[in-house]
């Protein structure tokens, strides 16, 4: 390894030099603070565990996703956590067993094994909100609200938020008759959004004309608040939970235009983009742009059932160094001391004082400091220690 | 794996549930904002990088501490970091070239193989502070002041600052004319506090008797501020390194007693415990009746030679965890107030305004909430919203 080469950093990891560092500090505080006064109470999971324990539930993409390590002390796989639910989810089911309400808010480094998305970031630090005991629209909307609340908080306006629902091509597969093979064709099919190929496949499956006319109709449920009123007439017979799910998804299109007027909003009904656990509402939000969505969030209800306790969650998470990049987060800097070595018990009593009243104050290392950066000086006077404006 | 076993943690890595949650992140808070009136500037490294960069210079003992994944990508091998020196390093040789001093910060999560003292934690949240570029007695003096500062800050008062220094046991040996073998075993002997073994083997030497001498007055060198007459009358003779080592230690001495009247000073010339990348004056705080150092620091010039630029550094870390199990932190709560579900616009604002006024307001999602455990309850009252005090 050469000189030059020590430097480098793995590709999709990065660090965060002062100014960028003091930013993504900030803008975590706010947003912990945020989530506090929404009544969200912050846990700190270990950033390694069991790999048993982290995969709960989660399918085989967080598997790969996830760095494994050999635990000296048992002999067993322990994974670096690539997300935060299965965390959150064991802390409420088993560390906090309460019945009712819990709110919970989290913020931490995580490490994924490839570079997810266009940003190419392995080492996200992922900040999110989970809601666990509440299965009614409600606490969906509550969570979305929060989620669009961090975000323009952030200071990002201009915001686009995609919903969908997995009820609703899940309610369309069980009520077309397809089997378990054609319905991952199809899932398939709705991802590549190739309509021509759909058109082609579904003529050749053995089901009524109806199933079929569903199938066709939901890769074309995409688009702006119109497409609602087209499900409903294109979907209205197919069963009751793809009713349910089209009316979740108008609550939440009322929500956002009541609260959040400046949020567009999109729908795109046969999109099945998500972590495997989600069972419910699903919705991304997104920066005018820029290609990956900025916040995710959905329902994940039964994901404590392997910890002893299914209860139904919601939940959303970002990344608060994509937020630094794309917002522009403004730092107070405090006001800077110039101070003499503390030789003396007067002097440093003096630095220590200013020190606690908000200023930064450095002592003078190197003669060659000239002040140039400074707003005061520390100059003696007498026995006396007085601030001198430097201007 | 059973569903009992699912919840189970590994040894030494633990979660922390809301109470405690919010005092390490108060604590963190704090002393980031004391470092900050410190001038020190915030950096956040990288949880994992290249292994060759994060093990430069710091020996064997923190390669079995660091947990090694590969990296898909590369083919090469990874470290999670066990420490952040070398990180902060390589920015301050790489990044942040420039000349002069140099102070920075830092505060994140490390990860150990295995449990280290006698917390035996293997998952610490380590917070520390370095100085680059000053090689004097003056940036030991800074660098020491800041960690009990820090320590003061958190609450622990009753502190005993360990001073050490490398050149003592280091000088002592070159002037002895003992060989790389001898001193090798003369260590282990100085680690184990054998006097009658120490007194054996150095009478086997084929060393002068005033070499003999010193070899054997080093371990008895261990005591309260007495012990630096002791060492000054009984090295006086060895050489200059450790004549100016032994100025440094009384000028730590001077400086402590000055600043921080509370702290006990305790001082071992034979200790050479610490990473193998120490090269000067070196200190560590005790908390009374608790095994464990709560913070640990010294000099360790040339670390960044490896990434092409050797600098004279200095700093020291600590354990945000730990200083929360041993302090007393206390954190305000916000008040609290139970809001009806904002179902309207003006309900969702007056909601939105409260929390924006730093109030913490709970959505009633459960009919069966009461109120019981909120200051105030939001009451319609015609079309306004009103705060009634619940006590």
């Amino acid at each position: 390894m050469t000189l030059a080469d020590r430097w480098l950093l793995p590709d999709g990891v990065d660090e965060a030099l002062p100014k960028q560092a003091a930013k993504i500090e900030h803008l975590r505080r706010t947003l912990l603070n945020l989530h506090e006064n929404w009544g969200y109470k912050l846990v700190i999971p270990p950033l390694l565990e069991y790999l048993d324990s982290l995969l709960i539930g989660a399918g085989s993409d967080l598997d790969l996703e996830t760095f494994k390590v050999i635990d000296q002390l048992s002999g067993r796989l322990m994974g670096i956590r690539a997300d935060f639910t299965s965390q959150v989810a064991r802390i409420d089911a088993h560390c906090l067993k309460q019945d009712g309400v819990q709110r919970l808010s989290y913020c931490g480094s995580v490490l994924r094994t490839t570079p997810a998305g266009l940003d190419g970031t392995r080492s996200p630090i992922q900040l999110g909100a989970e809601l666990y005991g509440h299965s009614g629209i409600e606490s969906d909307l509550e969570i979305l609200s929060l989620m669009l609340d961090t975000l323009t908080t952030t200071g990002l306006n201009k915001l686009v938020l995609d919903v969908g629902h997995i009820d609703v091509v899940r309610g369309v597969m069980a009520a077309s008759g397809v089997n378990g093979e054609q319905e991952s064709k199809l899932t398939d099919l709705y991802r590549a959004k190739g309509l021509p190929e759909l058109e082609a496949y579904v003529s050749t499956l053995t089901i009524d004309g109806q199933a079929k006319q569903w199938l066709l109709a939901l890769p074309r449920l995409c688009g702006g608040v119109e497409v609602l009123e087209q499900a409903e007439a294109a979907l209205s017979g197919v069963s009751e939970s793809v009713t349910n799910a089209l009316k979740q998804i108008r609550a939440v299109s009322e929500v956002v235009s009541q609260r959040f007027e400046s949020v567009g909003l999109h729908f795109d009904l046969s999109d099945m983009e998500s972590y495997s656990y989600h069972t419910g509402l699903v919705f991304a939000a997104y920066v005018p742009g820029h290609g990956n969505a900025v916040a995710r969030g959905g329902r994940y209800d039964y994901i404590g059932e392997v910890f002893g306790r299914s209860r139904p969650a919601t939940g959303f998470s970002t990344d608060v160094k994509a937020l630094v990049a794309l917002a522009d987060v403004v730092v107070a800097e405090p006001q800077k001391v110039l101070a003499p070595l503390a030789t003396t018990a007067a002097l440093w009593q003096q630095v220590q004082s200013l020190r606690s009243e908000g200023y930064k104050v450095i002592e003078q290392l190197e003669p060659s400091l000239d002040g140039a950066d400074f707003d005061f000086q520390l100059v003696g006077e007498g026995d006396q220690w007085k601030l001198v404006s430097i201007k």
